[in-house]
Formats: structure tokens, sequence, C-alpha cells
């Protein structure tokens, strides 16, 4: 028996753990997709407590102790942070197989050296060991204790960027803190406050201004070395429509008049592609998150807003419709390079192929299938990802992890994801799949681990 | 290699091993969702042979027959017992894979002591053996020797539990025999035979009487110890219509016709929603079992009607559809513990995840993914099911198996799934994937095994 | 650590040795379902350098060349074959858990003696070794030397089978060369040049005119010793219309009006149904093949045409209407031997179980859930296709593995699945799920490699 959570977790055969420990450990990282606040970066914010840093804002414990029928005043109640600390120990505890108790461990053992498992009977040696180490630690020595070379966050294109400004302007800290341009907002127009938000774009009167408005805050992005954009959406849509159909849609919408299904679609269509057109002239990279339902229960939105823990996966994605959309904007070879991911992961084979139809000599790897996100982001997510990948495509052309996490501590999942990545590919070559050749898998390896995105981002 | 169902039969580690033999193996069974008969339960049924008892009317049997090229003759015609018997010994003995083939042996082991296989060679041994040990046993002597406490049984709300109220009364028979509530041919109104059924329910003269009618039905069963209800649909709906179109639609099927597409959900939505209601004030479960088309060989189905091995797996499940019908019975805190049961496994994940968004402090695993369901009741299927709960959520909350069978011998698939469930996490353990702590994971087995059940059912 | 590509290749245990070495690797090959050109074989085409065998016609080679970011000079434009071959060793030397790899090397290593690995230091050698051992190759020496008993190609009603004709009249040549009947064309009433493709089947002024020639073309197919048709289909259609209708929307057609979606689906499904009883009278088996969507990057099919690597799978296959149509053949008993494959691996447990309500005694697995098709021909497809099979039906009644390719090099692809299915019965064994009955397991083994095809196809 392994012990739990020793130096070769999740490494079983010689061959994973002398590419873990030899090719892939003390690579840096670049996280080219999270949910970081740069102004916590450029304040270097620090924790009172680490049920502050762990319960704070993350749903997907919420969700967990909920499941385990933690009442709610020790999830996001008026509770203690020790009394909800308490709470969090004991559902932990018993939630195996659960990814957060790996997360959790990891993050124990990388940012505070505590070796054993926390449960109810160690929750109150684990508080005061983390509180102590706390004092010790801040958001940006977090990141360089992490070896993080670049990150990118998730950001409004209506967003001034100043932390992102003024990160740059401090040479005390030479991460890189890229902002990433995500229009949801702009592309809302079925939500009931889309004309609040317009405003915050500037004088916008009809389709072509939005474009405009958009397009101008994508250059001020890019001034800011931003390399990647992102949008969330329900499914890729595509139904195409006139400009002159759009414009009116959109003359409606800022009457007050809301569009229907297909009109939303057309709009987020003629949207998508005018954006999508940008990104490849810009070369920047397209990222597509889809195939979410959020906010499922409307008590606890109205409580307690979005990211409450209250999402799920969708089914409603059109593979055809997904197929469509990328050869929109191929057809007259203004593709962006673009990652997919989708939420679903019935999707995976799916999206390898439809991905397939649309490589080309123009980038390893052009478009990509993200890593497993969100709801299959562990151990079963990733290998099947990542196998899936294998099986249709080009593996060794991945770009690889990335946290899309609000936390500072959440760099301990490329250590989870690098772990993951060297098992399977150690499976192969110890079970004679693949040639036992140190020059290929230290490339794959490192190329996956960081090297990939490095390229691929142009960093 | 390990010899064929030995005593570590499916435990390849010793802690698997140690799980399966010190924690699970003599555990009690609450079968909360079966559909044994309760009068042959009264009447303490024997069998004549072991074609009658296994073949008689269990069509997992009949289809595998019929895929192995066995004539309908020796399945459900007019062939002798025993011949019936050859065929079925030489269909299994080569049914290798196949979940029949485990529980099979695992019958024969348990209830009749043979060690051996079973195939055309041995099939006059097994038949005389069976025959002679069927002479001792009955179906009280089957359920007792299980160690079974507490079954549910499946019954409609018409029905006047009779056999329940004289096992009840008969002080020589201590396991609890209960009725479950599954008012499927209430919801049915676009079945044909509709107001026929209607007549078993009383005087029917609009939806309103309807719906105090099955509320009356549902207080009676109550008062006789119901736990559960259970709820078969294509999908499950959601399609929020008025009180006066609702009545609408049922006074035009009252007056013979039938009603559309959108007015069949709209009625069964509106009824789903008022039982969901009264089933959460009375603490009880509701089982919804979605996914299935029914009946998809007419030929066969004119001949043997239902249940006749003709069924198959459906895609047409709307996992938003079943997200805002959750939804709306927790916006006003109506939603019942809930045990959702999709027979396509590709909505493991989905179903994971949109439960996940309403577990909340009013039960351990308020809302529950169902034990992988018939066609997905095998190693595979189990190890999936458990392995995606355990992913998303908190899988030492969950209330285990249910044998959903019509036969008295079905209880080893509650030793089936325990191995699997011991083997899973052993397999964890071993792999230093959780603490090796025994306090742990014996709470976490014996949970899963009886516990939680107890707990969840309220028995 | 197993060497690469040994002789036990992808068999890890005794038990799978022993099937694999003992019982599959000798038998013979029929191979029901290829691409093969009848008139190479004939004139026993040559080929010059190992690209022109390559990559000459092969778009999975190409996707994975893109995948890689090759330029497409060098996968399908005016590079020399040569620099093409170049590129190819440097793309498949990183392909780790890639098909290709195995069957690549598989190949080397059958056809030319070459036991290293490929990639861009072994070009060189590779080039040079296979470019002579080729000059000793041809189309029917590769396929004797494969042991391939029958072969059954892709033929269109219209297709003269002169070559079909050629090779059955040369004594010389005793390996069974049978035409298979696709008449996608003929269905292809959507397509644009649906008017001129009539033209081949002669004078067809109406529907049922339509109907006789392509039963007559059928008769004359038979002739030649027809075994099977082919289907390939968006979705399996189920809309049932009127003779009537359907000769109202042909007749439109004629008159160059083309159909809506629903006029579309009605034809095909008359069609499709007027032939599977057919087939049923003719004994013939049906192949379906669905769920992929086609020519994705219209940049490319319009550069190169279909089959150019641009296709992927799709998700709009109906489960329900699957159903519906084999009960529509099945009704009148007049549904043939028939085997499904879905391109989207989810529709697996769904295809088990549809095709499970249509067996019965007429033959062994009259209904068949094809082998893992295209992109899911590799080893996580077809231990996913075959478990899947065993878990809801009878593995040991599988017609097995086909190749469904275009090159004479592709019967590795039978030593693959072989390997596959070993290990996969194999490990069941050695864990003690099945008898270790030698028996029985040779008549499994031997059945699925080759003898349950010869029965199944009759030939």
């Amino acid at each position: 028996m392994k012990a739990f959570l020793d130096k070769d977790f999740l490494l079983s055969s010689d061959t994973a753990k002398h590419l873990y420990h030899d090719f892939a450990a003390d690579m840096p990282i670049i996280d080219y997709h999270c949910h970081l606040d740069p102004k916590e970066i450029y304040e270097d914010r620090q924790f009172e407590n680490i049920t502050q840093v762990w319960l704070g804002g993350d749903h997907y414990k919420w969700r967990l102790m909920r499941s385990a029928g933690v009442e709610e005043r020790y999830i996001t109640g008026d509770a203690s942070d020790r009394e909800k600390f308490q709470k969090w120990a004991e559902t932990i505890g018993l939630a195996i197989g659960n990814p957060l108790h790996h997360w959790s461990h990891l993050e124990l053992k990388n940012y505070f050296g505590y070796e054993g498992a926390l449960n109810g009977d160690t929750a109150e040696e684990v508080w005061q060991l983390c509180n102590e180490k706390l004092k010790g630690l801040s958001a940006r020595k977090l990141i360089v204790n992490s070896r993080v070379k670049a990150l990118c966050t998730t950001d409004d294109p209506a967003d001034s960027l100043e932390w992102h400004q003024k990160i740059a302007a401090d040479a005390s800290f030479d991460v890189k803190v890229l902002p990433s341009y995500r229009p949801d907002k702009a592309l809302g127009i079925e939500k009931s406050d889309y004309l609040d938000y317009l405003k915050r774009l500037g004088e916008i009167e009809n389709f072509a201004q939005l474009c405009d408005a958009l397009l101008a805050r994508l250059d001020f992005f890019c001034s800011l070395g931003c390399r990647v954009s992102d949008h969330g959406v329900d499914a890729v849509p595509f139904a195409p429509a006139s400009k002159e159909e759009v414009e009116a849609i959109f003359r409606r919408r800022l009457a007050g008049q809301m569009p229907s299904a297909l009109e939303e679609k057309q709009f987020k269509t003629a949207l998508l592609l005018i954006l999508g057109r940008a990104y490849a002239r810009k070369g920047l990279v397209m990222q597509i998150h889809f195939g979410v339902i959020r906010d499922n229960a409307k008590r606890v939105f109205r409580a307690l807003g979005p990211d409450a823990g209250i999402d799920s996966i969708g089914d409603q994605a059109s593979i055809r419709s997904l197929a469509a959309f990328l050869n929109a904007l191929d057809e007259t070879d203004e593709l962006p390079k673009t990652i997919l991911y989708s939420l679903n992961p019935n999707d995976n084979a799916a999206i390898e192929t439809v991905m397939g139809a649309f490589q080309n000599g123009s980038a390893v790897g052009k478009v990509q299938h993200g890593s497993a996100w969100w709801f299959n982001d562990h151990k079963q997510g990733m290998t099947e990802q990542m196998t899936s990948l294998a099986n249709e495509g080009f593996l060794a052309g991945f770009v690889g992890m990335l946290t899309d996490s609000r936390s500072f501590l959440s760099y301990a999942r490329h250590e989870y994801f690098r772990r993951i990545l060297c098992e399977l590919l150690g499976s192969w070559v110890e079970n004679g799949e693949y040639p036992n050749d140190d020059k290929a898998l230290k490339t794959i390896v490192q190329g996956i681990c960081v090297k990939n995105a490095e390229r691929y981002f142009d960093l």
C-alpha cells in the first residue's frame, strides 16, 4: 500500500516517477486562464485565517458541504470562521474520491507543511498551524513560490485594467500578470441589465458602434499584453444573419425589446464572428467555454448571487453548430487559435474530431481541447481528456493546465495535473505502447507542462 | 490467477478484502426499491424448479437468450422447463462479461451451494441440485436468510395494500414489507386506457378531484409505513401552466380528447409538482426514473405485453428540464428528498452536478444519484456511478444498493454491489489517494451498505 | 517494463497471451467491410515508395500531421515524397497514445520487418528499408500474406462490378473479393447532383421505378456473391409517409424542387424500409453507419474533396428514431440481419439495448453492434465497445473486426483488435470473473476472430 499523498502520489510506475520528478516537477507555471483579482496581487493581500482563504469564495467547497448535509450558516452564514472550519474538516475527512480532498491536502502540504489528514479530529491542529503560517504568506509570495512566470486574469472589456498597469510598473515583481478579454456581458443581449452594461462601453447607438467600442477596448487590452480572450456561452451558436438583421435586433434591444431565442443566437453569432476575426488578426487565442447551466437553484441565487455552487453540466451543446461556427471563421482563413472547453465530458470525442478538421500548418495544435474543466478537473476527468486527445489527435501539442481559480493556493492543481499526466504517459511506456525514448518523452512532458503554452500564447 | 467466484470475488487488494469481509459482508439489507409481490411474501411462495425461479418472469435472461440466437419457444414458449433450462445453461455458459453470469453464479453459490460453472455440460447436475434445494426454500426464507430488515415494494395508488396489511399483522414475520407509492398510471394522460384507470381512483370529474384522490391514497399508503414514492417518466418534464390550463387539459381528456405533446408535459409537470410538495410535507422520498424507451419491438409486445425484454436506454432526457423541475419545488423549500435515476449512463456527471445545486442542510445527500440502474447494474456501471458521485459529490452519503427486482434470489446483487464498492474504495486507499483510516472507512462502507438508507428513509 | 511492441504487445497476463498466441493469432481474416479498390486487386498494384502507400490517400494521417502543425504542402501538396515522409516520421514519432502510432509500427514490423521506432531520426533508414521491400510486395501478396479468405468492398449500385467479375474469373487468386451494396447516392435526394446520379441507374421517372432499378441492381450484386449492404446516414431516419407522399416528394425532386428537411427524412425512411425488406428476403446483412458530420472545413473540401480528414463525430443521432426504424421492419418480420455503427461512442450503451430488443432465434446476434468505428478504432474504443456489448448482450456472438480501410497494409488492425480482445477476455479470467474454461474461451475467441463472421455473412 502506498502511503497517503507521499512523494510519489498518483505515480505508480518507475517511468511515471521518472517523468514527473525529473522532467515535470520543477518546470515553471504559465497559468493562462484564472480568476485572480489583480488588485489583490498588486496590494499583495494577506489572509487572517485558513477559513478566509479556503471558504471565503470557494463554491466548490460550499457544494460539498451542502452535499454532506452541513447547514448553510456554517458555509456562507454567520457562524464563526473556526466553526466553519470544523464543519469543513468533518466534511473533507469523509470525502473519499473527491478532488477537493486531494487539492486540499496538496495545499496543506505545499503551503503549510502539513502532512497529516484533515478531518474532524485534526481540525484544531490544522487551524492553528495554517493560521500561524499564513502570517508569513501573501498573494505575491504564493505566486512566486509556485514558480509562476505568467498569469492571465479574466477581465471585462469595460475594465480599466488599472491594477494590471500598476503591477506592470512595479519593478519589484517580475511575474507577468496579463489581462484576458472576456466580453460575455457585451454579448448578453438577453439579460435584463444589458442596457446598463452597454453604458460602461460608452455611447452605443447601434451594432456597428458596439463593435467599434469592443475592438477599441481589445486594442487597449493588447497594449497591456493581453494574449487571450474568453467566452462563456450556453452552446456555441451558429445562426447566420445579414448585417441589417443584426442591426435591427440590436436596435430593438436598445429600444427595450427583448430578442427571441433565434434573434439572440443571430446576434451572438454575428458578434462572435467579428470578435473571432479580430483575434485572428491580432494573433490572440480565443477560448470558448460551453455546456454549463448556471444558477440552477434560484432561491440560493437570490441569497448569494452567481458563483454560489449552484451551477451544473448541461447537455445543450450542438456539435454541428460548433463545427459550423469554426468553419465560418476558417472559410476566409480568419479562424484564430482556439481553445474549446465543454463542461460536459460526453463532448470529449466530438470536440477532438471537430477540432481535428480545422488544424493546419499555422500552429502546432491550432485548435485545442482545453484541459478538463471545472466539474471535470479531477483524476478521471483529466485522464479522460488527455486520453481522448491522444486517441484522436496530437497530445504532444497540448497547451496543458490552467487553474481557472480565484485562489492563490490553487497552483497545487498544476502539480496534480502533472502527476496525472506523467502517470498516464508512464503507463503507456511501461506497457510497451510507446518506446522508452527519453528524449521524446522529455519533449512531450515539458511541452505539455509549459513549453507548448509559452509558444502557443506567444509569451 | 484468481479462482472463479472465490471468496475474494472482485476484491483485488488487501484493503478491499478487509473492507468487504470485515465491514460490509455481514451488514443487513434495506431493499428500498423492489418489485416483489407482497402476496407471494404473505403466502410464502415456493417454487417447483429452477426454471420457474429464474426464467419465469426475468426479461434480463430472455434478452440474453434471444441475443444468443435461442428460439422463443425455449424462452417464453411451450418447451418444457428442463429444455428451457438447458438453453439457458448453454447461453450463460458463454456469456463472458455479462452481469447475469455473475448474478446467476452468486445465486447458485449463495442459495444452492453450487460452486461450479453453469453451462451446457453441467446443466443436468445444476438442475437436479437446485430443484432438490428448492424444496427447502421459500419466499420468506430467502428474505430472512439474506438478512433483509426492510423492503419496499412498488404499488399503484389504487392498490388495496391488503397483502401489506396482512404481512404487518403476521407476528411470525418481522421483516418490514412497506408499500411504495408509484402513481405512473395516474400521470399517464396520453395512454389510451387512462379513463379506465381513473375509475379505479373513484369518481374523478376534474383535476382537483384527481389530486385529492391521489393525496388521500398517499395518506393511506403512509398509514401503512410508506416511506418512498416512485415515478417512471420518459424525461423529467418541465412545462409550467396555469391551474386553469391544466384543468382544461384534463377536462378535455375526460371528454375523450387526447392531449398534445405540450399539454401532456404541462399536465405531468403540474401533477408531479403537486405530488412532490406532498412528499416534502410528509417527509417521503421521491424517486424519479427516466431515460427509458419501453416496448420497442411491438411484435413482441403484442405477444408478451410489457416487461418482455424489449426496452432500451433512451437519449431524450433534458438536463435543463430536470434542473428547472427541481428548482420549481425548491423555490418554496418544498423539494422532498429525491433520488434520480437515469437509464442513460451518459447522464451521470450532469445528474451529480444538477443535484449538487439543490443540496442543503436538511439531510445528508438530500438529492441522491440512484445506484446504477437496470442496464447499468454491472461492475462497470456501478463503478462509474460511484466514481462519478465521488468526483462531483459526497459518496459517503450515498444510500446505496437496491434490487429493483421481481426475484427473491436477487439479494445476491447486494453482495455484488458491496464487493464492487469495497474494491473501489480499497483501490483508492491502496494507491495513496485516501488515508488508511479504518474508522473513517468503516463509517463510509457501512453507511453506504445500509446505515445511510436507514437514516435517509427514516426506517 | 515491457519492450515496445514486442510479441506480447497489449497482452499483460498469461491468460491474455495464451488466448492470443494459441487461439487468435493464426486465424484467417474475413474483412467484411473495406474500401479497397477491386481494380487494384485485379491488377495486383505495386507501390513505388512508402509515402505512396501511407500518405497517398490516408486522411487519418493527414489530420494528425495538421494537428502537429505540419504545412499542407508536406501533406497533400507538392513537396517530394521523401520530404513528406520526413514530416510524417517527425509527427508519428511524438504521437504518443495515438492509434496511428500503433498501426504504423505494426505495419512496419509485419510487412517490412522493421522493429525500431519511427521518428525524425530514423526516417531515412525506414525510407530505404520500406522502399526496398516494396519491390517484392503487391496488393495480392499483401492480402494473401495476411491470411485473408474473403473481403467485401464497398460499391455503388450503378457500379459495373467488372473488376469483381474479373477477379472471380481469375483462377490464380482464390481470395473471395465480393461487392457490397452501398446505395447512399440513391438516397441522397438532398444533394445538388442527385439528378445526375439517377441517370446512372437508367430511366427513372418515379419512385417506383427508382425502387425497381435499385432492386434489379441488388439482384445483380447478389449474383456476384454480395452478402452485405451498407448505408451511411446522418442519423437513422424514421418519418413514415404514405406511398403517395413519397412519390410526390420524389416527383418534385425530379422537377428540380429540393425537399424540406421532413420530406428528405420521409423519402429516406421509405427507401430504407424497402431496401431493408429486400435484404431480409435475400438473407443479406444490412450495415448502417451513423453519427458523422462530414466535410466540416469547407475550404479544405473545396481544395481536396471528400475524405480529406475534415470529418467529425456528430451528436445528432436519435435513439428513439433508430428503435422505431428497426421496429418498422421487425413488425412484419422483415428485419434483416443488421449491424449498427455510430461514430459517437456515447451511443454505445443505447445501441446495445436497442438491438437487444430485436434479437431473436433467427440468428446468433441477429442485430450487431459494429466494431469500434473510425475515430473509435483504438484500444480504448474497442475495449469500450466490447465491454459494453458484454455488459448488455452476448459478446460471444460478435462478428468482430473489419478494416474499413483503403490500404492493403491495414490488415495489421485485425492483429491489433485480436490482441485487445484477448487482453480484455484474459483480464476477466485472471480476475476470477469468468471460469478458466479453455474450451469455452477458444469458442469465444475464435468465434469473434472469424467464425461468427463466417456464419453471419454465410460465407
